[in-house]
């Protein structure tokens, strides 16, 4: 096959991801590069400008969304899509998205020093507002790609302050046309780091990615009686800090009859008034629930709630629960995700597969084009923190199975 | 004995309280009046009127506390110090205070109206600082007068917004003289609200208390591995959100070991940094446990340390635990509880002892002179909280036994 003896220049991806990592770089060595800031702008221009010197045509749609392609020989087939995202969250990690867009741009500089053109067209993308901090939710523009969201619903997206994503996309000139929305996609890759200890835990570098967990998050409000804690026997309590407490570590009990990779957690708590001597009148938490399965997470979902309002109830408290998000397991193209793990086994690496925890723009791109995503072994297992880490032999690998993948897949 | 048949008149005691609520008083029924702010110098103003009305001796000490004086027949004897305090905790009760004020002022109005005079001194004392939310630690006045604080400790306590305790009491014109301060006491009674359910679900008006509970406070920094809780398999996990949760459980499951009125709660609990997707890296929590006597203290809270060191291993978390306050149990004079028992039974009343779960100035009190405090029922139990009420008859009843009790001390 042509090209297949190809490799990715590992210091060339090195040099590109420190230069992304300077850009809105913290103190601690992590990034704060919020989407459609002056960071995000100055990390946009950066890419355009490397993908310019390429020879590759950068284009931007009316979401932001950035894309450089490399033609191919046959420019009436859909593009195969690369890419991940270049925004992070705040005090986040250096790796989170622009690990994908450094290794896909790499992709397209070799092919392009190799003088090879693939017989379709290649492009990367650099999706707007994946981690949804600033704007909410997360992953608007492969969304709208999807049709799960119109164009003018994300617009009008506001952050914390007020201010109008699409205001703020025409601040940094990144309002671009609708036109140049990718149009048919043969094919959508993404490769990103795992954010997870397990490849770690292995020691592995790289895994084959065959679909996205579903999720269910619980808004919970426990209501029970506010009391000064001394003067309160114990016997007539209704607390719902205790009521709270049992939900969390019930919820650990229950998503572990399921077994990996379902997992589910407490992130958020907070009693109110929340004072040292008073029993609290009701503590708000959020709760998640991830499985792979629809079926399971349909399952595992409502037992949850059953749980809580059992729980709620035997502490002499009220639960009443929202369900804020209810999204659905994402499964890749099977034919894909063996596509990926076969040229990570070319490699020598055993092909490890597993099933992302965390949402990514694939999880989108999965409803209209054959998708599947690379990860990358991740240091600790941290992620979405300063000090998120990886191997830089990793990312070599990695971008050489992305490499390896793309030209199988644009011929 | 002189005066055995007097009895409080409740309409003046209800007009009373009823005056003193409205300074201060929230829309929704409560009282606002931090210790030495407008509210506070309005409150006084209106106790010393009413005080010098009923032909009483002022004065104000050094810490600000008032003292009411109805001379006895021999000044040469120790007093009897009968009161409570004026401030409020922000958003809380009417009676909280208040109420051992007004029942104070009702017994000298009494005796003054019925022409009586005792052999000693009664006098009504309203001191300083009780609830410590503005200035910390609560009880400050008190605390001097048992040898606890120095004066220039107390006045160089700070608020939240950096004004200092003794520049509050010259603003509001009330930095009386040291020399002001009540000498030696022949005995400390205190009327006050129960803030607790006990007496409502027995349905009874008032109690005996014998003592006060002794109180430890922990503060606890649980430390496990902030993870994206997605990526992250259950296996691996060291989440302080769940250590903290069974922590909860098992330190009421503890107490309840001790039966009543041995008590514990966590009124405050964060994750940090208390995101919906997170694992928190910390969780930090505040823990209290209270018991009626010193050994069953010094066992209940070194175990409680313990249970927490333990759980906090088995979840692969770090415990650091800050004890915060350690205070002894209190226990009143057997006699003058015995008296003031004997008092609600002479009401045709039956005589409920109890320990206060919460700590009053009779606590300090009770380090300097033979004290006693008498409950009376709290609705719904509910106190520091704009809902907090009583039952008018009670009140009258309470100041009742009041009365006669102060009668037989003051001879």
């Amino acid at each position: 096959m042509q090209g297949s003896g190809l490799r990715a220049d590992g210091d060339r991806l090195k040099a590109a991801l420190l230069d992304l990592a300077a850009i809105g770089a913290t103190p601690a060595g992590g990034v704060t590069r919020l989407s459609l800031g002056d960071e995000d702008r100055a990390a946009r221009d950066l890419l355009a400008c490397w993908c310019r010197e390429a020879g590759l045509s950068v284009r931007v749609d009316d979401l932001g969304t950035q894309y450089a392609r490399l033609e191919g020989r046959d420019p009436s087939l859909p593009p195969l899509l690369i890419g991940s995202h270049l925004d992070s969250v705040p005090l986040g990690g250096r790796f989170d998205g622009p690990l994908g867009i450094a290794s896909g741009l790499e992709v397209l500089r070799t092919l392009r020093d190799a003088g090879i053109a693939p017989r379709r067209a290649i492009e990367l993308v650099n999706f707007t507002n994946e981690e949804g901090v600033r704007f909410e939710p997360a992953m608007l523009a492969s969304g709208v790609l999807a049709g799960r969201f119109e164009a003018g619903f994300v617009h009008d997206r506001r952050d914390a302050d007020g201010r109008r994503l699409g205001d703020e996309l025409a601040r940094i000139g990144y309002l671009g046309d609708r036109a140049n929305r990718v149009g048919p996609i043969h094919a959508y890759l993404e490769l990103h780091i795992e954010q997870g200890p397990v490849l770690e835990a292995e020691g592995l570098p790289l895994a084959a990615v065959d679909g996205i967990l579903g999720v269910q998050w619980l808004d919970v409000t426990l209501t029970g009686q506010a009391q000064h804690a001394g003067p309160s026997p114990m016997a007539g309590r209704r607390d719902p800090m205790v009521a709270a407490s049992r939900i969390v570590v019930a919820l650990r009990d229950l998503v572990l009859e399921y077994g990996p990779p379902a997992v589910a957690n407490v992130g958020r708590l907070r009693p109110i008034p929340g004072v040292m001597n008073q029993i609290p009148g009701q503590v708000v938490l959020g709760a998640n629930v991830r499985h792979p399965t629809a079926d399971g997470l349909e399952e595992l979902g409502p037992r949850t709630q059953e749980m809580i309002h059992r729980i709620a109830g035997q502490e002499g408290c009220r639960a009443e629960i929202e369900l804020v998000w209810n999204i659905a397991p994402t499964r890749f193209d099977p034919a894909l995700v063996d596509m990926v793990a076969d040229e990570i086994g070319r490699l020598g690496v055993p092909a490890r597969r597993m099933t992302a925890g965390a949402g990514h723009d694939a999880k989108y791109m999965a409803e209209i084009a054959s998708s599947a995503m690379i990860f990358v072994r991740t240091v600790g297992g941290k992620s979405h923190c300063e000090s998120e880490a990886i191997e830089w032999d990793d990312a070599r690998l990695g971008a050489d199975v992305l490499l390896r993948t793309a030209l199988r897949l644009a011929g």
